[in-house]
């Protein structure tokens, strides 16, 4: 346990290091007789991919994933679903100007002090390519989802301080901008700000939104493993987020109890739903039924070619100066990132929820020693 | 496992409702050997007691603690150390009110989805006195992090819209009211914005900030279990709160690189540390070992006695009106909640990274099979 | 984590020592809405408990448990279900004979080796009394069992040298004497060894059998969390067991292929069975149907009056002539003891059982992300 | 959570089916800065190898290691090692025969209860060739506890009713011969047997012994995980394995305290060491210093060329006769899974010994906050 396993029933272990042989993830406790194949893995590698728009690196990964087992006849079988990304992009460079001296930003310090040494080339385990693992693993837990019609969508909410404006979102908008904004108009001022963030050297930062619709009532554990709970959790475990919020979020500090209360109505066939959705769909941490809304706060990228003061490994200052094409912001690369990780901790909620009662357990197995 | 357990190798595991015979915890994987008392625990639980000022509930739950077992002569033992909080105020109150109402902003709704049928008295195990099981266990924490030198601090930073203002900002004045301000002025005017809530039979929200100092660096692991990950899960995992934000936390989405980064220098005795201390004492997910500050968002207190829209557990549309006294905000009491939640996680994180390096595993085993 | 927790979904935390302030146990992960009372759980203490023969040390304990939490109205809320055993035999006598002398066969010095030092009073943790715990949770998962059409039973199938003679085997005769034995002439000729045994200033080991009927076919993991290789752990985890066996055993060793397969054939109502059952129960890990039937093998209790040589605390050779009363045989005390090991690990099993398939999850969550 | 991930700090996961793309593991949690290469695996997994002798399968697997993450020059980094063996084996025979039968012995049918279908190629994931997964994670772990000073070595102990004579006990023997026995004559005798039971169409299982020298007092905790326990899950979670015990194991059970009890003395240098090893180099769930010595019982292969009675998926009786070569006897292949199933388990249980005392964690940290 070196906490590169998550989930506890849908279980993902990854593994790969920047510019070692690959990077690759190993899904554990998907349920057998999911239709799945590697082209629905891909395509959300796919948008993970550097080099598709002029404000990400231009290394051409390929990321072709392939699965190594759990699949047979086109469908999951309840045993490992391994699969892994060969990097193609290995070519050894000249390391030495971050081989020895600690990047600010970066987790080349703290790594030396955790384990001894590190694998620098390219940042190694801490590089943002380990998000791979994560996409791929997610695919299939979105995957499953969309069989109970659960959905997960993210999209970039913010970059610096432009922002997509309410009354002109609209969805299907992500598609057509590099930035993946649901607003055409934020989209065109943030891409000025980066290329002025550009022609400075610097580097932005923004904010994610994500929704999930379809989640039952129900899902999510009262106490320590509460849906928002893990979702903060997963979401803080993607490099470069310094912040997690559901529904109001930190608005919710300075609002009213009348003000941030959600009634309950009767909705069409009778059913109960809720009059607003200020607690972004969770209520003592299990799912109400409303669409789960959060947000993630993405802080600049670390790697910036300014002049930077730093010291090195063998303790003395000095100043750095990192080269090469670096991403002026991760934002638009992450959002698969953030729409994946919280797809595999509903998923893995979602199976969780199916013991919590028995009569629900009891339309599994009849009672008599017997699967009916 | 239904998310009652928390920490990985230290461990604790969480029971109780608001009106039932009390409230426990029992803590695994305490090392041996520490002095620990009933009265380290009271101190904490004392904090969180209520009843204790103008803006907290009146009833007198005493929250005596009574340390069930592994510790023996002074000192744990290295097995479960359990403790119990018997509750005193269990008189049989009419919840007519509740029993059949869903109160908005409470979990009422979603256990009756989750579990079929719920305890309603006094929120039953969602209650907000669910914590004090948390708190005596993470009492234990705190007192183990000491004996490494790492110290664990919360405070209220705001009540509403009134913030802590950085120039009056005082740690010791925080004991002085009964909001637990560190600013003398600040927490004038919420006591004043807190009466003005009450008379308008409504609540208040506010921000809680946590400062680990000592912590050293290495600690956290790189990829799911991060620090900031996994200390986000533990306080999200506090009923009322729906943020999280670490260092410049959702501040840092608006900054650009070269404002947000953290350069590195030697310091006194030629140790590296960082020239400033945006990321929060965390660098991809380990700490930097500069100090971990991070914040909570919480939630105005749900419970108001305003009328408010709902439904029956029949499915009837109906009126609420909450009766009795309830905190018109929980952020006083929740600060100790946040500081050992906190300190659960930097304990087991800490313990974790003892394992991390070879050279320092040899140091406790002498690698001839024997112990030195 | 110090392995107080056992099981994953169905999930027990145990704690306390033989003459601390009591013994207790908390369940967590047990479906809402089962029927519990403490009666359920206090006549499997009673088997437990001991004084209730010549063969079993007289200390009156009573073992009164008490549910502290996580039943409402009569039924398992879904929350954590705390149950505590007050000690009631307390009194301090004089332990200065294995306070500083280590026991041979006791865990005594291996509990100083880790610990550093240990609760020495009665065996403290390592003291059989701490199997009233996990007797407490089995008792719980034994209850969920039944909602299953799952039963448990374990009985004495030798003691020393004296065996159940399969062709005496009366199950309902194991109530009828004091060793758990269902055979009244072997329980006849074990109690006159015991006699001798005890003459002799000595003790006696002997083997438990258990077996498992109604578990439908499924049940269990392929890979590491077999339901063979689970049970083992279960039953290798009390003290004093020390071999597990399943189906033939360590005699299917000396068997060939075709004297241990079970050949398949078609029961009543066209369903598929087993022609015999040398696997006892278990296929590739997995519960085939057919009764699963394991043993586990008993030691003798180390605690015998006679003279036995050892050494101090201190590092000094010495004699060690143990007082008091003890069991000279702990196989019909553990008989509960295994039965509820094998309870909980069915239990949990079958919930994780559960999620193995989408088409039975379907059953539960109807796609449309709402529950039916 | 489907039962792919074994051990807690020392962690892996394994995938892959007998005749899909590979097979492979993952480790997780082993310390940074032990010395790794691919050789060190290698010569683990060529013990595993079948093709060997006259009494393993002819396929001709080759088996070659890939280590794809986690080693940088030369040395493990604490980052996740990733391991492949890809099948080179894949030719597509007719599978008929198993496709639709039901195998005496073996896991199809119980596969098909659990997930509804399974890849029937070759046993799928319940192939003997699951355990080169477990065999090239137990290699790291072996090699990890070299730095200790612990050495796991098995070898076979019975074929058949053919035993190694205590008398004739030599441990280097076991690499002349290819059932690995370490005694010359009962090699000869099995083989002699082997060949007979070949004759017959028939299979023949054994007992595996295995010793841990060099493990320090104190590994193992003292109640669920118990280092007996942890190895009886580890063993028993090997496919064909049906008993396991320690030390005097189910002879234990017919002995007499007296007889069972080892006492303690003081040895060279005044360290306590025990008079005996009847308990097997566990006491009370934790080691002892001296050797932990235990045995496996496995069961005769499964296939066999008989004709053997069996039912269809589809429902129907038939007989069933299965063709192609295989193992007469698992027990020689079994010898290197058994050692490297103890390692892990030693490997892992020995790391969280390293957390069970505040003096020893002191070593690590200087209780200032600051590593040493």
């Amino acid at each position: 346990m070196a906490g590169s396993v998550y989930g506890t029933l849908f279980q993902i272990m990854t593994w790969g290091e920047s510019h070692g042989k690959g990077i690759g993830v190993t899904v554990d406790g998907c349920p057998a007789g999911l239709p799945l194949t590697e082209d629905h893995i891909q395509r959300y590698l796919d948008r993970r991919r550097p080099g598709q728009g002029r404000f990400t690196t231009k290394r051409q990964e390929g990321d072709q994933v392939e699965i190594l087992s759990g699949v047979f006849e086109g469908k999951t079988t309840g045993t490992p679903i391994a699969m892994e990304i060969r990097n193609q992009d290995q070519r050894s460079r000249d390391y030495s100007d971050i081989m020895d001296v600690y990047r600010p930003g970066h987790a080349d310090y703290t790594f030396d002090q955790k384990f001894g040494f590190r694998d620098y080339r390219g940042g190694g385990r801490s590089s943002g390519r380990e998000t791979a693992g994560r996409v791929a693993g997610g695919a299939v837990a979105a995957r499953l989802l969309e069989a109970f019609g659960v959905r997960v969508q993210a999209y970039t909410r913010s970059i610096g301080e432009i922002q997509v404006a309410p009354e002109r979102f609209q969805l299907e908008e992500m598609w057509k901008n590099s930035l993946y904004m649901p607003d055409q108009q934020a989209a065109k001022e943030a891409e000025a700000y980066l290329n002025e963030v550009m022609a400075e050297k610097d580097s932005a930062g923004g904010v994610i939104e994500c929704v999930i619709t379809g989640l039952p009532a129900g899902v999510g554990d009262p106490v320590f493993d509460k849906l928002d709970a893990c979702l903060a959790k997963a979401i803080l475990s993607i490099g470069g987020v310094k912040g997690f919020e559901i529904g109001e979020g930190f608005g919710a500090a300075a609002l009213k109890g009348s003000q941030d209360n959600d009634g309950f109505c009767l909705g069409p066939e009778g059913r109960i739903r809720k009059t607003s959705n200020h607690a972004g769909g969770v209520l003592g941490g299990i799912s109400d039924g409303a669409p789960v809304v959060f947000r993630a706060a993405i802080k600049p990228t670390p790697s910036i070619s300014r002049v930077q003061k730093s010291v090195t490994r063998q303790g003395e200052e000095c100043e750095l100066e990192i080269k090469g094409r670096h991403d002026p912001v991760i934002v638009p690369r992450a959002v698969v990132v953030v729409e994946t990780m919280a797809a595999l901790t509903a998923a893995d909620l979602l199976l969780r929820s199916s013991v919590s009662r028995l009569d629900r357990l009891q339309k599994i197995f009849d009672g008599k020693g017997k699967e009916t």
